[in-house]
């Protein structure tokens, strides 16, 4: 692709190293924006740099938050020796747009997956299995997505807790193996929630 | 969708304002970002931000450029009796990428489209009439897409331009009828260059 402009042929790069996003669709997202308000390409631009260097993440769950404790945490009508453990964010909007769960939540930020060299130092495990050694949590439910990593990630923090006396529990498979959890619709996953099993159970398959 | 921080739904929401980026898409994009190097961010920002306010129109042939007169309206080695009428710059970069055309460009920034609210005084069609009748121009290519609106605005220069001694063409129709210019092939559009008949012989169908 040729351009007449710098700036043009600039912009059109940054946007075509987000994913999914190729020349064609950066050009046509960018010519847009030039026929756009220059409002609109502003307030974009804004919102993803202070995005970017504004954000935080809550001390206690690791959950995205603007505050040094988030929300969730911060709710004292929550239970909070109920600890749902999920990868990222849209997890936990997805199992709080069930309103199925009133406990609180653990960020691991990913799921053990040697092969995109993320191992278990890379997720914010050590801080999970401190708050269950520290006797904080009275049941602890697994909410990774059905594949090998998600069940990996259980096992390996299953075996760091095992001694502790805590109940495990994992969601109930109504959300077909393999499948990734963002894309559950909600009557399952909220049903998931209610019908989990001790871990043990889950075992045996 | 609930988020658990402002900053992060309004980086969301300015994203899904760009067309074809729903919520979902708009969530995956932005939290891809904060996986990445905060660098990553801070250039896409400062490139939109930077296009939007420092890009400049060519003012003879209004096709994007850094500069007061563009690369190829400033390139003495072409044929400036020659003018291919376009609607914006994927168009001259296509027909470019062809190495067919070795004329200027006039960019329409549109095609006349009433039911749009597009009218012929929103289009750079009055500058392009003074250039024909100013004696500057000895040949008119149109290579606008062929729709009705396409078949519209060509019309509404011919007319305009009828009377002036100037030899008016249109790009051969290899292109089937009905598909938009910019998706053409390179063999194909640059065939329909080399191929242009008459604009009468054209009405004719």
């Amino acid at each position: 692709m040729e351009f007449s402009s710098k700036l043009l042929e600039n912009a059109v790069y940054e946007m075509s190293q987000l994913p999914g996003i190729g020349k064609r669709t950066a050009l046509r997202l960018v010519l847009h924006l030039l026929r756009q308000h220059p409002d609109q390409t502003n307030k974009l631009s804004l919102a993803l740099k202070q995005m970017r260097s504004e954000i935080k993440h809550c001390s206690s769950c690791h959950n995205i938050s603007d505050v040094a404790l988030c929300e969730i945490c911060s709710n004292t009508t929550r239970n909070d020796k109920l600890v749902c453990v999920v990868e990222d964010i849209r997890d936990v909007m997805a199992i709080e747009s069930t309103n199925q769960f009133k406990g609180l939540y653990h960020v691991l930020g990913g799921k053990i997956s040697p092969i995109d060299g993320v191992g278990p130092s890379e997720l914010n495990i050590d801080s999970l299995v401190q708050k269950v050694l520290d006797g904080k949590v009275e049941e602890l439910i697994f909410a990774l997505s059905s594949t090998m990593e998600g069940d990996t990630t259980n096992f390996y923090i299953y075996r760091k807790i095992e001694s502790a006396n805590v109940i495990v529990s994992t969601i109930a498979r109504g959300i077909s193996v393999g499948d990734e959890l963002e894309y559950a619709d909600e009557v399952t996953l909220g049903r998931s929630i209610q019908h989990r099993i001790p871990f043990e159970q889950s075992l045996k398959g």
